[in-house]
């Protein structure tokens, strides 16, 4: 390729909250970052604007991201055909519907770009620089308020006949579970942040006893899973038992991913996952009852390790590899 | 490839009850077939025995098969790492167990030799030959006393990390479901031809009105999916309801898979499958339900076609291609 002389890249982690722009040199490191607001945006015309306004920030006014970049990569919260570079729609940003982000980057700053969905684009950076590195078949996940993944087969990462692959998060662990506009039982249904909070919640209100109520000052709308971490950490029965329900469902997704593409290894990160090991542990525990010796001994499961850096790492993989 | 002059291979289909043994010409035409029962063999060295006895019959002396073929496949009923050719063992066939079955056949018949699953085998047959010729990613299932599959992806079979991908069968679809060695709720315990049978059983039992009572005789024990499906095309409400229900766990484990790794098709074979539009016209339906229209409308399901010849023809293409 005619860019890979160039060892450094433009990632772009586009969110719903913010726009994470970093300059990322092709060893993974970020060697300069900041962040606009995705509120009060006027359209993609201005958030190329931004975009535009912070590499000048970083020194790469457009001469020298055509001098010195090996592009531009942007992982988006949406529906994306990664071969086109074309944006269907974002589910929470208004106005970004039948994008051509690739072919517009590419026309505005002259440079290689590539687009792909955001959860792609973490597995992408795991698999790259973090805690897949050197696995030829992994699975990553992202957990939070909804569950997303990344598919990473013969060390690449696998998007699926038209570019949807992944999304594990509408995997059915129920075929009588929650109706949803995806299905029924789809795994983000139970173990998304809300849905953690929601089976907390009702049992506090059913007068369970639990650390959480003196945690969340009684306010029960103020509790959110790192509490209830916290408070598995400590011995809370309660939060133990819903992390360990929660560990289950997860487990039933991963175990029937397991039969079906047998990685090596899952790599678990977002919000969530930073729990830690009271949802490892059961999560493991649940994940070995849940498949037969030969799956169980060989399938490991792992944090991620590169956190919020994930995104913007792994847009600007999509063009240093 | 040295051998890939050779336009014929030897495709060994190996079953529970019987084994088949073909000439298989690179245009995917069966040019000889017979085969052996696999009850009474004296262990490998037996079944090696037979092959070459056979191989003999259709004109293929050691020498000969040395001369004029790209070499031996072989599809096998049990876990199998493809890269060793070394049968773990055969859930269905004493004697089988730890068995360097490429090796061997290589030694002994100084030929390429290459062992598979017997349900991977079949998709790559179906991929090449038969309802997935021209497919990039698909997923193959086959629907019998239990569930198996075999994943076509990039043109290629994907094996996983450990040469045992595929296993959809034990997908799970109901988390709180039919516990197994395999986990929970695995898709096999809901559509396998027992529990197919024992569905309709139960209701006939329980006095529900059937023509699959006159068609049996009143002989519950002598019902079969063949009589249901026949019942079903003639509009009994028992046996369409109990494919219905078959064809819904069926496509929640599609639907799962799809959200995983969107192909552009799913290939069904196996003795259910022969059911016909009582089977496929009900699973497109509740297919479609549970998935959101992005993937709905992307997604095809077929019938497979090489239907008995898929295991020989796939065996062969092992070696052929």
């Amino acid at each position: 390729m005619k860019h890979a002389r160039h060892k450094r890249a433009l990632g772009i982690d586009f969110g719903g909250t913010s726009v994470k722009v970093a300059i990322v040199h092709s060893t993974g490191e970020i060697e300069q970052e900041d962040s606009f607001p995705t509120e009060g945006l006027d359209g993609v015309k201005g958030w190329l604007d931004e975009v535009e306004r912070m590499a000048a920030s970083f020194g790469y006014d457009r001469r020298e991201m055509r001098r010195s970049l090996a592009g531009i990569g942007v992982g988006v919260p949406g529906f994306v055909d990664f071969h086109r570079g074309y944006i269907y729609n974002l589910t929470n940003v208004p106005g970004w519907t039948a994008v051509e982000l690739a072919t517009i980057l590419r026309r505005r700053f002259d440079v290689p770009a590539l687009v792909d969905n955001d959860c792609n684009v973490m597995a992408i950076g795991e698999c790259h620089y973090g805690a897949g590195q050197g696995i030829r078949d992994a699975v990553f996940l992202t957990l939070g308020t909804g569950v997303g993944g990344g598919i990473w087969l013969d060390g690449h990462l696998y998007r699926g006949a038209y570019s949807m692959a992944g999304e594990i998060g509408h995997v059915s662990i129920d075929l009588n579970g929650v109706r949803t506009a995806t299905g029924r039982g789809g795994l983000e249904q139970y173990v998304g942040n809300r849905q953690i909070v929601r089976r907390a919640v009702l049992a506090l209100r059913g007068g369970r006893t639990s650390m959480l109520r003196t945690m969340t000052g009684g306010d029960f709308s103020e509790l959110t899973p790192r509490h209830m971490a916290e408070a598995a950490r400590k011995g809370d029965a309660l939060s133990r038992e819903v992390f360990d329900y929660m560990a289950d469902c997860l487990a039933t997704a991963l175990a029937s991913t397991t039969y079906l593409l047998q990685p090596q290894v899952f790599i678990i990160g977002g919000g969530v996952a930073a729990s830690g090991s009271v949802l490892f542990t059961p999560l493991r525990a649940h994940l070995r009852e849940r498949l037969s010796p030969y799956f169980a001994k060989r399938i490991k499961v792992r944090a991620a390790k590169l956190g919020n850096h994930a995104g913007v790492v792994g847009a600007a993989s999509l063009v240093l590899h």
